[in-house]
């Protein structure tokens, strides 16, 4: 008999089929014994009353794949609103290990309490509100990469194997190349912009390496940036263009997964047309002025502030998400570009979402022998070394103004579900202290 | 005056609009100037006889930036079917320096022009024939994402640092790890199949290490893979989805980048409605008959029997494709299954594509016990092992029957273009010899 998925029962009412997953939750009461049933549309719930039919089950453990024959009828009480009667039990594959971590209950996602989530992963994920996570995830990339067609950016992959360090500080992974040292991409920042020159918009949702020798709830060595870069845009375009993507996200994901985050208690988020654009110092002035705290001066945010700023926006400004502007040059990277008519800031902004930056954003110096000084004075940089004289070739002949973003999936992932750890929105997350599973 | 992409000037004609691009060609004739400006969209020609506006020009090589306001000329012999006069020129980046490789002709992809074509790569890629072939990859892996997503695969993302070597032999990339071993993914496959318990259909589209000592016309050491997996399947229907991912890859290819494809003068692909299957022996009895070599009783098969075999089914069956089915169990990974009716047989195929391997598919094991055993026995593993003790969780606590499959993105890219070596469909090539730019 061909297979029926669970979401699909409530359409073959008095039918006879067949559905097959995963033994998710049983409730033995004696006469009357309730079977839950996971696939991957959802779960079932399955009546038992034959006690030959309930033998089958005896000692199987949760995780144990069955084959459910039976009549379907209509109640209201069950997930979907059916149930599966009358049932004849295959047992496709018995699992006799008791499962080491609850399938049916929501997991504990407090930080202590995080290293055992991990270790249990590869089980855990099972559990229907974590795998909800990863739902929500795919939906985010699939919204981002339809946005981005709209816009007409074209896809590409960088290589993540590449010479020594070019852009990064010290937080870089290196290997032996055939003998000679390579490192992990830090980021695809300098593929990105060469790409300028092909594709003008292009865009890669691909892997990030950094060393970062400390666990934090904000990093990992190994995540997943959405790296875009366009060209013939001035600043405030590309501001408008990183809005338009959270914008278009945040309303696919509560389209698609509105169940899921439900589960996790996610709230709507809340954005105006436009995201509010506020100066670095003054968000100090008002943060020290409101707190007593005092960062007046300081040439980045603190954590803490990235999380008042956002209180405060969303009760005065309606918005849940800040680009922070007007960050001071003698701060900025080699290649970002510095604004002309105010030369003491760079052309860059952070944007702060639910009190976690989640995304930098910046014009680049496009002018050859101005990005080539940049480097040298700003880097220390050798425009000859492999890891930068490649990348300026693309100065060289002929690039347009452009900028970008680099933004974190998971980050973004996180903020959107409330998870207070980008690690509960990695699938295996990487850190200092953990490389497995 | 906003600006106006090439592809669009034949909806403007009469009117005075803006466009903006690279400078790819100058044919000064006197008074007669013609000079082309391409930008994301493709080419444009504009025609230029004011003096001062040509003098802007002089010294200005290709790839300069530079923004042309002018009225729109119907012309059939343009691109697109219209021109550019009366043209009043901006010079937004000049460039001064030649270009190092030809930006107007087909470059030379002979196999001893490689090196210096992926040398020159960042401005050979605005070659735009050299562009399409990753207009063509991006179109492809759309269409692979449309086509997992119809059948409710969920994409998810696998960590490449993985602790010491698990499945792989001798190819790996190792790194230091905090103090640590870590190595480079040479595949996805524990964390695909992992998945089938979470969402019994995934897929990644993502990057693959392999630390390959040879360069050769069908290696990188890194490259792109298409992996997939899915429960609750059998192998005939596994070869199903296979077949149906490629007809609908190459069906999208071909609908949404002809153009490209013709200048590379790709010929349309002949696929019946089932891709044929013949059995590994059954090959090399064909081959040894028809070509005089002998490679009856082998275990692999020859590059030259891909390319033979394609051309025999292209002939006999109406297909350049061919699953290759009946492979020695004897020479199968630990986690494939053997195909219980004929058990000298594992449940493997490979997938030949225009002569070149682009596929490996399976059925997997699923039986905790059998995996364990077959660990041991025929991979000298140990269960225990960080590499391995978390994949066997999966199994421990239920997966059912499934299988999957890894197909290597370059290679059906290139095997659709018909470019001989896989390094030209990669953007920036990594082997022994290259790790730039």
């Amino acid at each position: 008999m061909t297979r029926v998925l669970n979401k699909e029962l409530a359409g073959h009412i008095g039918e006879t089929v067949t559905i097959q997953g995963w033994l998710h939750k049983k409730r033995l009461l004696g006469g009357l014994n309730f079977i839950t049933l996971r696939d991957r549309s959802g779960l079932a719930q399955t009546k038992i009353e034959d006690k030959d039919e309930l033998e089958k089950l005896r000692g199987l453990q949760t995780g144990s794949v069955l084959s459910f024959t039976g009549t379907v009828v209509a109640d209201e009480r069950a997930p979907g609103g059916a149930e599966l009667h009358d049932v004849q039990i295959e047992v496709l594959v018995p699992v006799e290990f008791e499962s080491p971590i609850e399938i049916d209950k929501p997991l504990d996602h407090k930080s202590e309490n995080l290293d055992t989530l991990f270790e249990n992963r590869v089980v855990g994920l099972r559990n229907p509100r974590e795998t909800g996570i990863f739902k929500i995830q795919a939906t985010i990339k699939e919204s981002v990469r339809q946005y981005f067609h709209s816009l007409e950016f074209t896809e590409f992959n960088s290589p993540k194997l590449l010479p020594a360090a070019t852009e990064g500080g010290a937080e870089v992974f290196t290997l032996d190349y055939f003998g000679k040292e390579a490192t992990l991409a830090q980021s695809a920042q300098f593929y990105k912009q060469m790409m300028v020159g092909v594709f003008e918009r292009a865009y890669e949702i691909g892997p990030t390496y950094r060393a970062e020798p400390s666990a934090t709830t904000r990093h990992m060595t190994e995540y997943i940036t959405v790296d875009a870069e366009m060209g013939f845009i001035d600043f405030q375009q590309l501001l408008a263009t990183v809005g338009g993507l959270l914008k278009t996200v945040t309303e696919s994901v509560w389209k698609t997964n509105e169940a899921d985050l439900k589960t996790w208690n996610a709230q709507p988020v809340l954005l105006p047309e436009q995201i509010p654009q506020l100066a670095l110092e003054e968000i100090h002035e008002l943060y020290s002025k409101q707190t007593g705290e005092n960062s007046r001066g300081e040439k980045d945010m603190r954590p803490d502030e990235e999380r008042w700023i956002t209180e405060y926006a969303k009760k005065n400004l309606g918005s849940e998400a800040v680009f922070v502007v007007k960050w001071p040059a003698s701060e900025m990277k080699f290649y970002h570009r510095k604004d002309a008519e105010n030369p003491e800031f760079a052309e860059r902004a952070d944007l702060i979402f639910r009190g976690l930056e989640i995304a930098t954003i910046s014009m680049r110096e496009h002018r050859y022998d101005v990005l080539v000084e940049q480097l040298k004075t700003m880097a220390g940089g050798d425009p000859d070394a492999d890891g930068f004289r490649y990348y300026l070739s693309a100065f060289k002949y002929g690039l347009p103004p452009h900028g970008g973003f680099g933004l974190g999936l998971e980050r973004l992932t996180a903020r959107l579900i409330g998870l207070s750890n980008v690690k509960e929105a990695s699938l295996f997350p990487r850190d200092i202290n953990r490389l497995n599973p």
